[in-house]
């Protein structure tokens, strides 16, 4: 039902592909929608479910939060990057298009984010609205996101810690899994015990969605993952699973699920949704 | 001095090249510190000057608009755009470090840019910086600058007509000059017929600003315009002077210049800087 009213939010925000210049948005409509999990704004929304925010003020948040992780993806795949040619089924951005318009997509769905949750209202007050462009723009920038992915550019073929590991997905993955979910709890009326709980339980989501990630890379097929399986192996990058084997990467996931419901357990509203979400984050197969 | 101001603020905001990622950071540095006309914040701070707004305020608006600026710069260099090796008189960021980190250096650019808007307090209530924000990334996205990028793109080697030409440099070059004046005029407490006013303004000079830059693209040599001169022309790309010749080109600019006064003239505030700025921006040779 999220992921449907995401995809709805989303086709309305992304600009139609009649508007000038419409090849440009005929890309970025086909690099966001018709796929994807959708992980970020379901984590969104069951945040702001806590909080008993009003979901029409989460869509643009959550919403967000998917611009940025779409915009990522799509330069990640560029061949500078992962030269990657498969995602979510179809070929990459920059195979179906070109690779200009596909730097021009990714830099335009980053801003078209930011737009978002400046032009709708997201926030009991635009003070709090503020705060939440900061929180995205901190996870997003050189010291969250995309610091990760120079770091992890870095890391090919280097003999990284198990710490260096962690830094790395924490920047990479955690910090905008852990922005969504604390984008969510902004919309509604959290107190700052709920916050800090909410965001004691988005750090160990983050790196439990890359262990996930990790161990499906190394166990799935191409054809249940839509994008190519064992690329990091193939590309020599360092993984759990490359690092202390399956077995071992099992078992920190289901370490890291239970600190995940310890966290929720510790906070005095009601966040089912977030548990559920949980559980579903370790037992997915895509 | 302000130019002085904007290079201490850029410094200030920017991320130390030992904070970790430690090349990511250094490359952003480059990229945007020691060169520059600083235009953007120039015309920023001067609005902020014509609505009485604390300097301090604008700065962060000023840099905010200067890393969109930077951001687009670093990627329109890289390979698949524009393929330049030479920028402010140095190698571009892809060529002094590689392109995966030139990419990421735009990306990590603009979520900068965002981040300090949303940040520092540059407006007089938090609403106003929402509209700020929003401004920017109008300016910046897929129905501006990046929309232009693309526009440009499509146009190499092909016959445009004067308004398709217009049309591309309006969202190429225009739209961020425009949110230049935009947010500084936000900066202070303008009311609407200024504001109007001041956007009358910066549309002409938006458009002044391009149509010089193609003189000089076409007159100038590498040597003072510190990037490669005549590179429209090698692309075959339409500018003002390939399309209606240097002299009518030149017309245009002085015809430009009058309209810009003229809207300068009609706001009933003191706008004696950017009146100072049109000339500049006419008469520069770099």
């Amino acid at each position: 039902m999220i992921q449907r009213r995401t995809e709805t939010a989303l086709e309305r925000y992304l600009p139609v592909p009649v508007t000038a210049p419409v090849r440009l948005h005929a890309a970025m409509r086909y690099s966001v929608l018709g796929g994807g999990k959708r992980m970020r704004p379901l984590l969104c929304h069951a945040a702001g479910e806590a909080v008993d925010a009003d979901p029409q003020q989460v869509d643009s948040a959550a919403c967000a939060v998917e611009l940025i992780h779409a915009y990522s993806l799509v330069h990640d795949d560029l061949p500078c990057m992962d030269n990657d040619v498969l995602r979510r089924g179809r070929p990459t951005c920059h195979v179906e298009y070109d690779e200009a318009t596909a730097l021009l997509v990714g830099d335009a769905l980053q801003t078209l984010a930011f737009q978002l949750l400046a032009e709708h209202p997201a926030a009991p007050a635009p003070g709090r609205q503020l705060t939440m462009l900061t929180l995205l723009a901190q996870a997003a920038g050189s010291r969250g996101m995309a610091g990760g992915q120079a770091i992890d550019l870095a890391a090919v073929g280097m003999a990284l810690s198990i710490e260096e590991l962690e830094f790395m997905h924490i920047h990479k993955t955690g910090a905008l899994i852990r922005a969504a979910v604390l984008l969510g709890a902004h919309t509604g009326a959290a107190d700052e015990a709920t916050l800090q709980g909410l965001g004691h339980f988005a750090n160990r989501a983050g790196l439990l969605f890359q262990v996930v990630d990790d161990i499906l890379d190394a166990e799935g097929s191409t054809v249940t993952l839509g994008k190519t399986a064992g690329k990091d192996a193939a590309q020599d990058k360092p993984t759990y699973v490359s690092m202390i084997g399956l077995e071992r990467a099992k078992e920190m996931a289901a370490r890291l699920r239970e600190e995940a419901h310890a966290a929720l357990a510790s906070i005095q509203v009601d966040t089912g949704r977030l548990a559920a979400l949980t559980d579903y984050i370790t037992e997915r197969n895509f």
